[in-house]
């Protein structure tokens, strides 16, 4: 597995050389998982510690997350800090969901240099967007972007597991969402680093900002980060200074504290756990026996001869049976 | 596996016999993967053809999927059809977060003893809410609902898996999420058996029907059920009995094609395959072995000695050589 096959070593070229095409053809390859992905990964991931801070846009749609991370975006690029976007949202105008009046600003994002934006499909099976995410959040980091932001729909379990690859959490709620709370509750209180009420200039906002700092003194102690809940209008840019510097005290506060090295060991823990379950799942399906069983199983569901555990409990005999049995010989 | 624990004979008793609060346990036993779940579950699951229509509300938070399922809900016991509802939308007034106005309505809904309700904790790792809703359903359709109706938010890969248990799907959307269609892109439009205009009241829903109706005609053909799209008012009961109306066609529909049972048996080999990994994940991350391996590895990864790739090869390694070996013995 670790050996990068010879066929991908002009890409693994190209992309060591800062060659974007190099980067979008990778993301293809590691989205599709063709043969040899892992191995490019590993050799990319090999070369030395990443850089890139990961900021995460996430809130329910409408609430205006594109926009906001756009503004966010220019201001990077405003200091020459290269950017790398991925958009896992489908109600995105990045994922080819055009919102009008911000389709023009988008637009200027998308042609600028020093971005490059890919909206990940949301197709693909259960948990296999969350891996493929994250590998693709890799190669951005690898590829050498200054900044990687990453928008995602806050709802949906998926979703808040890719919101987790980043090191900063910024929730967006707009007035009129009026599930503010509601929402709150659904696991976004957890997730926030810090909370934007967005389109604040529309009725509700001072309520919308009261709800959510009182949910946050609520919140569980131990936590020395105090939540910053801020005032923008993404639209018109107010608002957007005060959120970079936010997202820099965040960053200042995980490096002092440790918590950015413990947040990252965890994540390390999770992807090790990822790899090896997709690995032994692969090998699983794959294997000639398990998949007669398989076969064999469902026949008998439908029947009513079995239930799926009975079923699966063959399979995983199958399975495991071999390897329980290899480990008592070698205990010999 | 198969075996039921004695401990759990008394509530397998209780189960069969019709007691609702054996049922209530049940779910917590399953919830929690407590010892013997998958053999209580195989119990119960043995003892003839489950007889439920499950169906299935689905739309982004604030379109009134729970007043909905309340009115749906009451024209089912009218007719003294029992009913268990899943709410996994944690937005739900079932999960806890009251809707003023609605709350009085599933108050009533509540205490009605032909129902029963529960709503499911979004907590759990990845993937593993979908498999225990799932076994939730199904005890649910074991105890002998004649309808069990789900409420899952319509955003979300997790979420929409979910939704895939149920027989009938009803996407509820309304004028002012605005994102009619933008939501529909999300997946929603591939999921729907019945689209419901709620809120036909308020200004824009005649556009919003005329967009649903154009994105229908634009599906892919070879599916001859006509998906129909319905004006209603949830909170004053409007269009609710032509709902009603629609969902049984649509049942008709499903068994008169044989569509029934191939998306059971669908199911059900997804079911297979889901019992097994996580009987398989279980064994893997128990073994002494491959603990200790997977501690070295994070170790090597947080140092930047290894990557997850190069760590989980040689967790995956242990796991599986013994397997090959095995085999190859076998064959000898």
């Amino acid at each position: 597995m670790i050996e990068v096959p010879a066929g991908l070593q002009p890409l693994l070229d190209d992309f060591r050389a800062g060659k974007r095409i190099a980067l979008a053809r990778a993301i293809t390859l590691v989205e599709n998982e063709r043969e040899g992905f892992q191995a490019f990964l590993h050799a990319v991931l090999s070369e030395g510690a990443r850089r890139g801070r990961r900021l995460g846009f996430t809130g329910p749609p409408g609430a205006g997350k594109s926009t906001l991370l756009a503004e966010v975006a220019s201001a990077y690029l405003a200091r020459s800090e290269s950017v790398g976007v991925v958009a896992v949202d489908p109600t995105s105008p990045f994922s080819g969901g055009a919102l009008l009046g911000d389709r023009i600003r988008m637009n200027d994002l998308a042609t600028d240099p020093g971005v490059f934006i890919r909206s990940m499909a949301t197709r693909g099976s259960l948990g296999g967007l969350a891996t493929s995410t994250r590998e693709v959040l890799d190669l951005m980091d690898s590829f050498g972007f200054a900044r990687v932001l990453i928008e995602t729909v806050g709802v949906g379990q998926t979703e808040l597991e890719i919101t987790g690859a980043a090191d900063t959490v910024v929730v967006v709620l707009v007035p009129e969402s009026g599930d503010g709370v509601q929402a709150m509750k659904a696991g976004l209180m957890e997730i926030a680093d810090i909370f934007v009420v967005n389109k604040a200039d529309r009725p509700g906002a001072d309520r919308l900002i009261k709800e959510i700092s009182s949910a946050i003194h609520l919140r569980a102690p131990g936590n020395d980060w105090a939540i910053p809940v801020l005032r923008v209008v993404a639209q018109k840019g107010e608002g957007v200074p005060e959120l970079v510097l936010a997202v820099e005290a965040h960053g200042a506060w995980l490096e002092r504290t440790g918590e950015l090295a413990a947040r990252r060991r965890g994540r390390a823990e999770r992807r090790v756990r990822d790899v090896a379950e997709r690995a032994l799942r692969r090998l699983t399906w794959d294997d000639d026996r398990v998949r007669q069983r398989l076969a064999i199983g469902v026949d008998a569901v439908a029947n009513g001869r079995e239930t799926w555990y009975s079923a699966a409990d063959g399979i995983v005999g199958e399975v495991v049976q071999s390897r329980v049995h290899n480990r008592a010989r070698n205990q010999e």
